[in-house]
């Protein structure tokens, strides 16, 4: 029995946007790897070892994932939302990439999901329906200044953005400075939509204008969608605006 | 019975990536409406009409939709990837904002869908695990101007990018030019990936350096990912190279 590695995307919350594509590796699965969150969301069930980490060991997880399947192990990476995006897949190419030769003889597949930005955009309609970015706010990799030089391009390009990790207990402050700076480029008017746990229970979804937006808005559960000067507001009887950004430019 | 619209992501191709809560909402529709490539996507069943249009009515089928809807039908909008991303959902939105005031009251939700790209990511790896954009390189609803202003803005923000609808038969030359520019802005090595018709049973994914890409190597079913400087190949054994961005940038 040969071992492998899946390293899958959970979707944003809801059970209802994982892929049948995941469903059918966990379960072919022996072994279920992640952030204790995550590793959460997983079903026990007979033959299935839960192997939950804390958070921002994603190294270490990596490592010990490929061991696993190395070992004949079938082994599940679980992520929210899209492995891909600033999760658990560029983390286990670096591990790859370090580790023994013999690990890029393993299978190894990312398996897809919804990522936050998009369950977030569906949420209010369609403000990423133009061309966007998508922007880490946490400086914990890079630099703040790298931050700020492709916030201010993003605004030069008249892009629309979302912004993941705006702000955590480690970090209360930057996505303050965000704000400051979104200020000094954007106009007031401009659409900020504040997208919580999307697809849970637990989820609150609100679009204000720059100016009233406020740090307190994010915590580490909230993408933040910043709309282009084109992103459009659709009152509504009786229910919430439709936020959407045209697919037309004129000159 | 109350009439509705879900605007539903099919995903790249594979039904294996079709959330459940699209099937939910195919399950219990009574109209599908949509390009007929995507149309043919869902299966008949009895008590299910089939509205297939050409490419490139958007706003005529999103009238179409809120029509039916607003007669008490339950209507599928279907786009392929996820709605938001340069499909449906902007057109929707459009379409309600010029409709009828009725049209605010309905029920209109947008379902999302795994998007080109991050298929594509997963493809090889997680070309797009650092901080990225998504622009769409049809000049048919904005200036050229501005597609060429995006892309400095992407190199000079060292942003990999997914490129969305790079070359179609009505628009055979443009993307010669978008290589062009690119290989002014970028180093010869640059990686760039072409994922054409992924998860389907005619899928092609390569990746070669800028210098060697050629504008053949896309077509109207391809996404193009342009890595940023940082994006890296591991070769393996046997299966094709893993391609990253990683999650660090230090100065």
């Amino acid at each position: 029995m040969s071992g492998w590695v899946a390293v899958a995307g959970l979707g944003p919350g809801s059970d209802a946007l994982i892929t049948p594509e995941v469903r059918t590796a966990l379960a072919d699965a022996t072994d279920v790897v992640g952030y204790s969150r995550y590793v959460d969301r997983i079903p026990k069930r007979e033959g299935l070892c839960r192997h939950a980490s804390e958070n921002r060991v994603e190294a270490e997880r990596s490592r010990h994932a490929m061991e696993l399947a190395a070992e004949g192990r079938r082994v599940i990476v679980v992520s929210s939302g899209d492995p891909g995006v600033f999760a658990m897949a560029s983390a286990m190419c670096e591990a790859i990439e370090a580790g023994p030769g013999t690990w890029r003889e393993l299978d190894v597949r990312v398996l897809p999901g919804i990522t936050a930005m998009l369950a977030a955009s569906a949420r209010v309609g369609a403000p990423l329906g133009h061309d966007f970015c998508a922007v880490n706010l946490s400086d914990n990799l890079k630099p703040w200044s790298l931050i700020e030089k492709r916030l201010r391009l993003v605004v030069e390009g008249d892009f629309a953005c979302a912004l993941y990790n705006p702000r955590s207990k480690a970090r209360p402050d930057g996505f303050a400075r965000v704000l400051a700076l979104l200020r000094e480029l954007c106009e007031p008017e401009r659409l900020v939509i504040f997208a919580r746990a999307v697809t849970t229970s637990d989820e609150t979804v609100r679009t204000v204008p720059l100016n009233e937006a406020k740090p307190d808005m994010a915590d580490m559960q909230t993408v933040v969608i910043l709309g282009s000067s084109r992103t459009r507001r659709i009152e509504r009887n009786g229910m919430a605006p439709l936020v959407y950004t045209p697919r037309s430019v004129t000159e």
